[in-house]
């Protein structure tokens, strides 16, 4: 599965940015992927790139209408249909992370098969997928974690991609939830995967390499969420990363969408290094990713100074301060630029 | 999803037992729901009960014709879609733990539908779970776990229910694979859900119930096998067992299918408990159920009481030597009847 930029945005008639997330964190990451965005009567969100009509897009050299909007209650209305069979029409291939499959529209289904365009379902991969074998791949590969959901595991591992490339590393995001698919042009929402399959298509997601080339691997959950933790097990496993970041957000008090409290950063690293020695013995822990967004800047600055001393790590807020201290870190266990010393 | 029975079973025209072991697995269980075996011609395995057709076993009461067998790959083959159209004729409900939908097959589909039968794919559950809560709910649990998948899970749960019952407590064997929901009726292929799902789906396997109830849930797979601990872990959150039983194979030198050594039954222990905690912070093992089918009664008799010496619990073989220490052990801290103190 690989999809096709440069990209068109469909943020629909979405209510609110939030609503729109998907498709700003596409720009965010790729602009020079994305052409333009198209939005319905009413949209109020706004991906600060040029408007476009489908047929404008397809002139531009777009290939592909991300659907990077949802509408209330997770389904696809009737106008934005109509807005997915003008882009087929127009040439263009459309995917999305939606529940519903666009291959289940049939208005949708018919305007693909006529015009010979693909559809990408994000969440419903139509890759097959091998059970994980464990065995260790040439490669090296780093995983960002969590201590619980939404703490910033994919924000962290592009930003590292790009911290990591400036240093001269060979590295590449590897992605493993919807939006991060739509960034990388490929991956898998692994969160969707059949069970029996979840280390096995992480194994597919980052593919033997050379010896010097960096797979920096999007994590999803925590060991620790009593709802997500067997994904979080599952792609730990199929990572066998030699490599790990754990990611925190300061003011979370009880796990996403459950009544657990948070685990310690320390905890976190241990269950990690515990379960990962399963498919890579020499994991270790190269850092602390900590979303600061709620503290003031002295207090971010003291939180991240007592982590990276409490824990001998380095330490930091990816958006405030940057990912040197981390790269540092690889640098000093895989040579500067990952390349051996 | 619940199976009527009682059960037809089918047998095809397999070429060995191990690929009726299905069907074996039912009659050893239950055999007051096995009515009769439909076998063609050629077949190779014999469940030893009485041969009928479908409709001398529609006569006869049973409710599902179950199709407790796999051919080679797989696949259904036409002969068989034969048998199971036949089998709707005659009213039978019909239930398989085949990879191939039944209802995608259009003949059977057709049949259902003109007949109003049910068709079971316990693969392909139809059942939508919510996300596991990992909220402590009412009633008893144990977990059978272990050192590698195929390793006796089921076969202890299912002894340690009847071991249990025998002993006056209120005991449910609870399903995890595709055999052990032929075996009880209900449950759900846990390996076939969607990853985000599987601790939800084993807290609706296993739903709250009487302080003095015990749910005994079917284990699958090993938090130390690479391919599949990602469904051990999220079965052992949504399990939030009170008690487990670890279950080992004396003779295994690699683990199933992949290249990894067999972990300890200590390490297998204290991860348990190190996860387990996350939504059982009284989790405890009861007990340890060694398969000695390849050694001699001495051999396994050494075996058992070293195990049990080292790690200070009941060790047995559940079909050499009972689970009567077992249940020793639970009645030791839940009580005689697991109904307190």
């Amino acid at each position: 599965m690989e999809i096709r930029h440069p990209y068109l945005l469909f943020l629909g008639d979405v209510a609110d940015a939030l609503a729109a997330k998907t498709a700003l964190g596409i720009v965010d990451w790729r602009p020079e992927w994305c052409l333009g965005q198209f939005r319905l009567p009413g949209c109020a969100a706004d991906a600060k790139i040029p408007d476009m009509t489908v047929e404008e897009a397809a002139r531009a050299g777009v290939k592909t209408m991300v659907v990077g909007a949802v509408n209330a209650g997770g389904v696809l209305p009737d106008h934005w249909v109509a807005s997915i069979v003008a882009a087929i029409e127009a040439g263009l291939d459309v995917a999305t992370g939606l529940h519903v499959k666009l291959s289940d529209v049939p208005a949708i289904k018919a305007a693909a098969e006529k015009h010979g365009t693909k559809l990408f379902d994000v969440r419903h991969t139509t890759e097959r997928f091998a059970t994980g074998k464990g065995t260790k791949r040439p490669g090296k590969r780093l995983l960002t974690v969590g201590t619980d959901c939404s703490v910033g595991k994919k924000y962290t591992a592009l930003a590292l991609e790009k911290a990591m490339r400036a240093a001269g590393f060979d590295a590449d995001f590897r992605a493993t939830g919807q939006t991060g698919v739509f960034i990388s042009g490929r991956g898998v929402a692994i969160d969707a995967v059949v069970a029996d399959f979840i280390s096995g298509a992480v194994e597919w997601v980052s593919p033997a390499a050379a010896e010097t080339h960096w797979d920096v691997i999007e994590g999803q959950g925590s060991l620790f969420h009593p709802s997500f933790a067997g994904v979080t097990l599952g792609l730990l496993h199929g990572a066998q990363p030699d490599a790990f970041v754990v990611c925190h957000e300061t003011t979370r008090t009880k796990m996403r969408g459950v009544q657990h409290p948070l685990p310690t950063i320390r905890e976190v690293i241990d269950l990690t290094v515990t379960c990962g020695r399963l498919t890579n013995p020499a994991i270790r822990c190269v850092g602390i990713a900590i979303n600061t967004e709620h503290l003031s800047e002295a207090e971010a600055r003291r939180v991240i100074d007592e982590a990276a001393a409490f824990h001998d790590l380095p330490a930091t807020d990816p958006i405030r301060f940057g990912m040197d201290g981390i790269v540092a870190e690889i640098g000093k266990h895989w040579g500067a630029k990952g390349a051996g010393q």
